[in-house]
């Protein structure tokens, strides 16, 4: 009953839009079982440049859900 | 007089917004005499995932003010 | 052909509006060949208060540029 | 025959005992083929507190087992 | 309603048993209203060598709780 | 279209002959669709020493690839 | 008896003078019981550049003192 | 007097009980002159796993003995 | 005399051979006076991956050279 | 207006006196538009020893400046 | 029997050639008693530039070995 | 010839004076060989507080000889 445990897989979610849209992304596409319950830990923030502007945000996130 | 000290103070903000908002509660809540000037610094940003989607933004940061 | 070289260099970009645009001013500011195509890694967000207020967001970037 | 290598995934194990009963239930929850002979790391230590008292312990390990 | 945020504090709970009895000294020493529900994060373990033994086990930890 | 999302996994390699070899290793072995395009980022490096010689590198790397 | 906690504050000590002084300025105008014994960790050290001149030492210090 | 040293050597205890007792054999175990009063600071916690279960407990610890 | 700095930069090498190979392409495309003598650290290590091989090897290295 | 950005560099100040003074020696080595008001953040503290004795002190500071 | 300690120690190996044969150079140079089984873990790898080239490879690594 | 090996060993150096003084007593009191040329690398500064003020100054190095 209180033997829980949690798995955490680690995706980059890629945004045109700002990083909370890419975060959003990456929590979107995970798959496997982690569309449930759970958390997000922000690990990394990079994005592109290109012609110098930013043209693309990128998260790297923790994504952590239930094991049944 | 060029004798100063700031206090430095770790508090989580959490919104359902977004994480510049998350940041803004954690300096609006904190209390004892730090709701004059300073400065934040984030030290880690989390989130809640429900049914899939981030449902809540989650900021720690570590908030200055002066020590008087 | 096969052999290039990047240059980064770290720039704190600062806005009153969030730490998207704190970012993206790091980049616009940036000179020195370094307009051209790349990417960003966010190192640090720190910012401003006054009187309570978050009043400037503060971003700090390593900006990756190709080295001709 | 010399080369090997070795998946590494990340679980939270939760207990109300103590942290080594937080690591073992991380470990046995482990499906997909990490129920083998490996090896684990400590990556953080938490727990939750109720009414001022430690309720549950938790332990994120990364746990390695041997790909086939 | 959704706005919450918690106050951490690092407190070093020392015991002559264990770890896990370092950590709930830690916690149960607490004061100033972090006596409620909340959660903790070990940040050091440390502990005193006396004639070649360990005679004291040394937890700091990190509590947060809900600042009201 | 803009919106992509790599997932990283975390592999151990392990060779006779040299780092670079691990690492290769490493990426041969992952399975699961991690086969295509993508990248690698090192983790880690270690090693056996047998008689007072090195006699197996090991690198752990975080290998990304598309989720499609 | 054996049972002991103490408490770490987070303080940012300036002087024009040096490191040192910085460091005694962040220990001195630390207040609410933690004059008595104890100990300080140096947690960072920056300062301020005035035409070109180094014009203050600012040293952040975890200061811990005894909870009663 | 008042000039004191320190030196600090870092051992792996193993132990099938528990992370306690692999830290209690690290301090054990030392030789040259470390078996006297000091202290010690948990570097690393890993452990082996054979047939899914954790067979072994390895804590490194940086132990820290006074230079006569 | 005895007075002398170093100015570090960071470059990120590329390599299609191997590690050592993306060391030494940074060091020889950096410009500006850091051709003469100093020393190199490295910060990072990545590679692409192709058609799930290795295809490039990148080292990212602070390159010091001595300030005039 | 609002719209600053501030580019870090990187320098290592050599000095036979103290820390503060190879700081000091790094912030006055330092060119390219560097000499104006800023700050400076220590990243490392090293030095030399020569017949068992310290004879140079080495500290590596990340120097800023304003970008016109 | 099952209580078991490793004692490491921290060696700069440096080398001509490549970043393998400076770590081979470390584990071969440590004496008392580490050359026998173990295993190695990099900690920093550095190198020297000379004439804009790079003239020596330098790998600082713990080498783990048996106490008996 | 070209292969050189240097040992680091970890010490805390302790001063009544300053942090300049607590390292030259570290590297003063570092005895089995490493009394010859070498290099110190600061690896933490720490100090106690009696009575409310700094009463020793504690610096804990990373002191590197040369392995013959």
């Amino acid at each position: 009953m209180s033997e829980k445990a949690y798995k955490k897989i680690r995706v980059v979610g890629c945004s045109v839009q700002n990083m909370e849209k890419a975060i959003e992304i990456a929590v979107a596409k995970t798959t496997d079982g982690h569309h449930g319950n759970g958390w997000f830990e922000v690990v990394e923030m990079r994005g592109a440049i290109t012609d110098g502007k930013v043209t693309e945000w990128q998260a790297t996130v923790d994504i952590a859900a239930k094991v049944d």
